[in-house]
């Protein structure tokens, strides 16, 4: 639906900046966005960009230079360039589907107000589902799960038996929610899974990534505290207790009985290994090995992890070594010569300096 | 079901320490154990927690000193932990459910006694499957596959054509046997696939983590051998060869060709690269990167991997070079001054000690 | 089908060496094949395994030393055995079944001729597909997909809506392909979700490995190039635009808003950080942390990435850090008695010591 600039600005409450009645048949990112579109410039960083593009004006806060483009000028950028974008390409009207008959339901799952069940979808005896929940196609759901208000389970989600999922949750495509903790014991040469007894449970406001796999604890539940938020292809393993408000980022491990505080943050593909804490607000650099508790605020990096101002510093030192090594191999001679000794006796230093 | 400890001490066969008329409602690990319950403590370590725990009795070694908490003293404590836990909330009887009407069945598919095929699970053509299996619901099995007895697939497992499964063999949910290998050459310009003929063969006793991924062979098996445990988010490339009774924690990559001996262990995030061998027992240390065989017994961290008494050495080194830096630039200094060489002439010294 | 060496060296087309009248019951790769086999040599580092193999015959390309085994001599060793191993294990000839009962379609679906739909697949309202495309069963695609012709689509993948599939794509199982990108911003200690508007395109002739994810673009779409490969359980971020012909291996994780040129390596493990570019022809080697721009052509090693020869440097200095730390205290010594110095007053070398 093509509109003019003019329109576009009454819509997003914006400052308008140029011609009222230039057309706009959508909105596209700078480095996308051609004749006729709109697109958005939230830093004044992005002038130079802005003057390079192709676009026919540009939703900007007050700090950019627009360079002469017209422009709807907006404090918050990113909110009003979304207002635009579904102006343009508008979201299909979801209806809801209520109970698909080609979904397969337990007569003992009990199901809340305008919960959507989408074909294909498996839940299994005893479930509980609260209102405007919505099973997308695929989803399975073990015996006795008790599912929250207000929920999104994507297409292929798996939950074990007697999983806890609390109003508002989220959990993306593939994510496997309950899985058997890996905890082994040797008996005669072989190795004995111990016990399977536990849950998970999920608070509310929760969202889980695609193919992320969260294992039940041993005995009681592994917790995930309210409103954090866990990126795809995440590991947490048995026994954890994540704290409230964490960002895990994608391909993250977190071993066994590990906790966390609240507002931690884990960086992509970092690893934490088993029994440890992480306290509120610590930061773990992405790649880090954690192999110790990391206290409260804290930011580490590396393998092992260390205090980012130290692991900097190591990294660093370690950049220059190889220039180092050669100036010690100097400093051994120059030394060497005022002891009165002859290098070529000093296998060691050969070896060393080689 | 509450039940007196008295009660519980004869259930789990235990040597009861306190008043037999304790009423108790449940079982939950010490960090969590309510008044009412009784917790566990493994280890003489436990002690400290043990005083501080709400927990109304406790289930223990007879090396722990309960501190005069009433008690249920075992040699094997997580087995009596465990009846206690099943026998506070007993598991769901569950039914057999034999072939669901829901599932879809190939007519040419061969099942056994007692299979349980779950709603919405797919079998192909010429599969095979062995007496006592279990296929949860949206597990797809492509043609050919041959499945042994007492297996378990959990929900939205895929088999691609010609698996192999032992029997007892546990695959959790979301794992995907049997994918097309990444392996290509290049011909003008595109990346052309090499050949997908083999398959993937899964001995009896393996276990299988959720998401996990083996690849199908070139021209023969990928083997993954008897006992083998696998943890989630794992990738078995192409061709390898697994051998019995490892244990290959979360996240761990194995590329093309690789083989292991038995009882090889690798930690959370490991990567080991192509075509090498890692011996019987060797230990492979968590975020290593292995790009050359190992031998039998050796443990080995790091990224190269390096036998772990050098890697931790060299870590240690690595933590101490900043300050190695500093006192290398005094000495730089000091030596010059001896030789009664300028520093200021001297570029290259500077430019290290920066 | 037992054969003759003489009818098979007719069938590759290749030169028989030795008795054309052997018989040959299978073929398996040199480390399996038993007696009655055929193997392969593709190299002549091979005539040593060649000789201890219990093989009948080998195919071998014209440099290799057969060692007096009979042979057919080919100069492309791995089509000729291709066709060997499928003149002894025959493809099961797949039927198309069309458009499956079982099947849940929408009727505003639009599929072209010569689609395949397998049961408990799922195809939402608005999706098109071209001919001679095959959906495997439990496949989920949400509304609006567009998706080319000649694709297939592995079971139990997901497409988010509004994803577009190119001409020939092969995606494998698992794989969840649209799923909300992972961007928060915090209000009043709750983390919000930024825009999920975009969505992801893939061009003709991508494949795209087991339980990989790609995430949807904030406002446009996540791009991957035209006959790029992709590895299983590999993490593609919100708004990446991948080049052309880029081999990525299993782990990787890009995170978002990254780029690369065309014929980019990323090796397994590989984390790239966002907004960084990676140019044409750039290899990252295994388990790399890049977290800069990486130049076109270049080759990097290393957590930070840097320049393979300077990162090989590197470690090369750090396996030797421990014995330079030894000469260095040596050294330490020997220049204080110059300076006449005593080192026991000198505590920080002390310390650097320990």
């Amino acid at each position: 639906m093509p509109t003019t600039l003019g329109e576009l600005a009454r819509l997003v409450g914006g400052d308008l900046r140029g011609n009222a009645a230039i057309q706009l048949t959508g909105a596209s990112t700078i480095d996308v966005a051609g004749p006729g579109q709109i697109t958005l410039a939230d830093h004044p960083d992005r002038a130079r960009s802005l003057l390079a593009s192709l676009a026919a004006a540009v939703i900007a806060s007050p700090d950019v230079d627009c360079g002469g483009k017209p422009s709807i000028v907006v404090p918050d950028v990113h909110a009003a360039f979304a207002t635009a974008v579904r102006h343009f390409r508008p979201l299909r009207i979801v209806q809801r589907i209520g109970q698909s008959p080609q979904a397969s339901i337990s007569p003992t799952a009990k199901l809340g107000a305008n919960v959507d069940v989408h074909p294909g979808a498996s839940i299994g005896d005893g479930v509980t589902i609260g209102p405007h929940t919505t099973i997308h196609s695929g989803v399975r759901i073990m015996p006795d799960c008790v599912i929250g208000s207000g929920v999104t389970l994507f297409p292929n989600v798996v939950l074990y038996e007697n999983t806890r999922v609390g109003d508002r949750v989220i959990v993306h495509a593939g994510a496997i929610i309950g899985a058997y903790g890996f905890g082994y014991r040797q008996v005669d040469g072989r190795h004995l899974i111990s016990a399977q007894l536990g849950n998970v449970e999920i608070a509310a406001d929760v969202e889980i990534g695609a193919a992320t796999t969260i294992d039940r604890g041993t005995y009681g539940p592994t917790v995930i505290g309210e409103g954090t938020k866990i990126d795809n292809l995440v590991m947490i393993a048995h026994n954890c207790r994540l704290g409230r408000h964490n960002l895990i980022c994608s391909q993250v491990g977190v071993a066994g009985s590990t906790s966390t505080g609240d507002y931690v943050v884990m960086a992509g593909q970092v690893g934490v290994r088993d029994h440890v804490h992480i306290g509120d607000r610590a930061v773990l650099c992405s790649k880090s090995g954690v192999s110790n508790n990391v206290r409260a605020g804290e930011e580490v990096l590396g393998s092992p992890a260390t205090p980012i101002r130290q692991a900097k510093l190591q990294m660093a030192a370690v950049a220059k070594l190889p220039e180092m090594r050669r100036q010690f191999r100097i400093m051994q001679r120059q030394l060497a010569e005022l002891l009165g000794e002859s290098l070529a006796d000093d296998s060691d230093s050969n070896e060393c300096a080689a």
